[in-house]
């Protein structure tokens, strides 16, 4: 085989385990990640459950492969979130509900028990708490106005980014999520370089 | 059949469903809805899965059940409902791992389609703002010390104890949920009648 087909055999494969990823994602959003199958992943790009095999050998490594394309999109370099940029991850999220669904849908499964993703989620939760402690002292030293560190405020403003995600996938027409998480940012108290209620949403993208 | 055994079979019929209804919310924590079949908690309680459809006809109406149950549980009528009483509940949660592990499995299950217990969540949220919302009023008055309304705080509040949830579920060794729960009524401020850091979680029961 020429070196050209090899490079051009090699792209045809990353696009089709691109296009995978992206069909896994809408059936763990329609059904969970235990209920999905890789026949309703496979029927949607095209393939045979033995086509798609030949791309991810199992289950559990189409579902890394779509929590690393997660890791992805949201990658920013930690010296670089600021509690403004986080209002407008907020409202980004706003707008892309099929994402949101799939990660509240995974992170509900991950606390049952044995479930693949759970090691993920407990990583990733650890070093996302040590990121926004970061972020808050940056913002606002070593105390928030109200008197709690930051390591103390940061699973707090984590656990109302999920738990606002739940109450507007519920009911999006009776839940603003993005204007609750500025809200919350004005609890956090002034000080903040970018704590004032509304500030910092509405121009950037997360 | 005379009354008294009438009685007793119906009796033993109800004791029978807490029985199916128990294990059933020990199946959804290990497995999640979607992936729990009958036949695991007709054979956990000793049924066969045709004895077991004849208490409940349909895995959803064992669902509905299930979530009757935690009503019962939590019912606390609206007006008794205080913020000190709040911290309670989550210190009780933090005591019944498994109660905490179903609810939250099934609440980000709820947020795919089509599942049998989205239109309960929906629902049962926009009570549970609008308790909160009145329970803050309480304590308040119409603004919070930073200014927001009840009606804005609540989805806050409602959002960290689900957040916290997630988080102490994945990592109980490193997330102290009702110690962080705490520091939130912390951050809502002075002037509640119990927001006092560390005050009204050890001496009731939720």
């Amino acid at each position: 085989m020429p070196y050209g087909d090899a490079m051009n055999a090699r792209l045809r494969s990353e696009e089709r385990r691109a296009e995978i990823v992206r069909a896994a994602l809408e059936v763990i959003a329609g059904r969970g990640y235990r209920a999905a199958s890789l026949a309703a992943v496979a029927e949607r790009v095209g393939l045979t459950q033995q086509g798609l095999l030949h791309h991810f050998p199992t289950k559990e490594a189409l579902l890394v492969a779509v929590l690393e394309e997660r890791d992805q999109w949201d990658a920013v370099p930690d010296h670089r979130w600021r509690l403004d940029l986080l209002a407008s991850l907020v409202e980004y999220n706003a707008m892309r509900p099929g994402i949101v669904q799939t990660f509240s849908a995974l992170l509900g499964e991950s606390v049952t028990e044995g479930h693949p993703a759970r090691e993920y989620f407990t990583e990733r939760y650890g070093k996302v708490r040590a990121t926004m402690a970061e972020l808050l002292r940056a913002a606002y030293g070593e105390r928030l106005p109200n008197g709690l560190t930051p390591e103390r405020t940061a699973p707090l403003l984590v656990a109302v980014m999920d738990g606002l995600q739940y109450q507007w996938l519920l009911d999006p027409e009776n839940v603003d999520m993005p204007g609750a998480f500025r809200d919350f940012l004005t609890l956090l108290g002034e000080g903040g370089e970018s704590g004032e209620p509304g500030v910092g949403g509405e121009e950037r993208e997360g």
